[in-house]
């Protein structure tokens, strides 16, 4: 049998140690387990960025697979440690809605706050750093094949993160960036369907009104020349904005939040 | 059975390729043993900060892990490369003084030096990357069941690092920082113990004379506003300063090094 | 059998979850393989050092290895993917030169272009994101043992970069600085067997005509006080360019394609 895959994502950065002190209590836990760092480098408390990471590998991994998500601003405060299954995968996480948009998925769920007698390893939990002491436990567990149901009891209602959603009318969609990648790409919510549907006309701008022009939805970068603005359908199925070999967050000195605009209108001063 | 992890914790970035090298190196060794990349992102040189995070996650990796550690100023000098079991996990690092923490735990000890005649690879040993040519090969030995004492020769007096010890009077603890994590919190060398027992009354101060005052020990973040000063026990069981949700070290102006001192008296011009 | 390493090189960061997205179609596809992240910090876009990166490590992985690589400025254009297998390692990269290096090794070879409708994951192929769509999935294929040659149709012409090469005469070796490594060493394309041909009178001079002089070949760091500048012959077997201690690109203040020269005449000046 396949070992169990453990992935860890924190805003931990790795110099300190707290990431490989997650691992090998993993480790420990489950001597067999396929350890997988997915990311330390989450802004620290950034749990809008976290959760958005997480999602677009989460579902990729093989089922029985465990992700640990310890971004954690509220450690020592009274927020609740869980553990999810959510479509065959399991997700341990402070319940601040970092998992938000993991349990926006379909598929049977199963909710458990974690119990610290149950979880933790008989040591004190210490009040700084669950990670070590209850969340990777917790998934040691998981990747050693305990079921979820008895690592504490049942929860219905997890924090969840006010997402910012997208609006749509006839001849108008109107989103946010959402996410600026290590490129400088703006990952908006605004789902490609939406601006296809509008038909090829549409025009996208970016930013405070009026916003600068970002032209037509293209294919891909190669519709455009080198240092230029394209809006594309990225790789979540939703709309990008990106500079070709450039960046689009310095150029349009847009960032997260940001205003994205698709409409039918002409631009402002265009003839009619 | 379980493969052997193998933690490898350098100052080499990932980018030049030096940190896979040593995995591949390791991976060639002991097919099945499974790598873990603890950190290469310790600061160039600074044993201090690699023998700390060292010692936070050695030991509770499972028995038999091997940890190798190459933060390595010295290589190319007459330095020695020594390999250790210390209470059933291995190290394998420069005798620099980078396993002085975990080589002060208790337990059975056991410390040869390598012998590169028996370690490498066949090939010459390079003057500037031990990590491959040395210490990677004696890793994989170690992962591939080996014994330690077929490495090299016994050695009883490894090079240690003049640690900053805590000192205490009957109304008086003094200690320093000794690391910054990513989150700007103050890792100091005063065993939380020492603080308890001089009381819920004793003070907290931090940098040269008078210093800040933080104020009294607290259990959690939780205790303190957003955006104060904490003292709190950390993770490691030593004295930590905290800014609840911000930065003790931008805070305070402290690093490590900044003294740091608990008093049963009153700070300067209290009411008696 | 041991698993199969599968080792993944890009210029993704890790915050985005890209390099993740990765790990996780491998892991879905090849559930026993061993996943290692080498890097994802490749500067954004940069082939030559994504190139040298990768020939460092590659061919000390074991036989049967699989390496990743995805610098990939060109995605969405017309660039092939491609797989290659060389002296029993596999690699799976975009056609863009960033095997060049690995590709110029001895020994049997085989090149595939990947064929997205064997390949890909009967998802249609973003424009955005082959390192899911196309690059993984061939890892994940080769990583559970398909053959090389079922994953595409066979080429011949895989682009290639121009590799900077040094050049020699009787009394006179050029070349220039093809690496800056985080410790400021400047690594160079001059064989270190040419310099030690020249006899030890030759010297070392870095940087625009008539550059500074770096002075004669030493074995080890230690042939110099610490601070000063030391050639040797790095870890590859070039030339490279130190300080002791310190940093020798800020020293210098040359970076990659400073010119390098190594001679026998004595500098301007030089007493005859």
């Amino acid at each position: 049998m396949s070992p169990r895959r453990v992935t860890l994502l924190s805003d931990f950065g790795t110099a300190d140690g707290y990431a490989a002190t997650m691992a090998g209590v993993i480790a420990a836990a489950a001597p067999s387990a396929a350890i997988d760092h997915a990311s330390h480098q989450i802004p620290a408390g950034d749990l809008l960025s976290a959760a958005l990471t997480l999602s677009r590998y989460a579902f990729l991994y093989p089922e029985g697979s465990v992700h640990l998500v310890v971004v954690d601003p509220g450690v020592g405060t009274h927020r609740r440690a869980i553990a999810a299954s959510v479509d065959g995968r399991y997700f341990v996480a402070p319940d601040n809605g970092v998992l938000t948009r993991v349990l926006s998925r379909g598929g049977p769920h199963e909710l458990v706050e974690l119990d610290a007698a149950i979880v933790g390893t008989g040591e004190p939990v210490s009040a700084t750093f669950h990670g070590r002491d209850l969340f990777a436990p917790a998934a040691g567990r998981l990747a050693r094949g305990e079921p979820l149901s008895e690592l504490g009891s049942p929860v219905t209602d997890p924090v969840l993160l006010p997402l910012p959603e997208p609006l749509r009318a006839d001849d108008r969609v109107t989103g946010e960036v959402i996410q600026v990648d290590r490129f400088g790409n703006l990952v908006t919510n605004v789902p490609g369907a939406w601006v296809t549907e509008l038909g090829p006309a549409a025009l996208i701008r970016v930013g405070r009104d009026p916003g600068a022009v970002v032209g037509r939805l293209r294919r891909t970068y190669a519709d455009v020349a080198p240092g230029e603005l394209v809006a594309l359908i990225g790789s979540l199925g939703l709309l990008e904005i990106s500079v070709r070999d450039g960046r689009a967050d310095a150029r349009l000195g847009a960032g997260r939040e940001a205003p994205v605009e698709v409409t039918l209108q002409a631009p402002p001063g265009a003839p009619a």
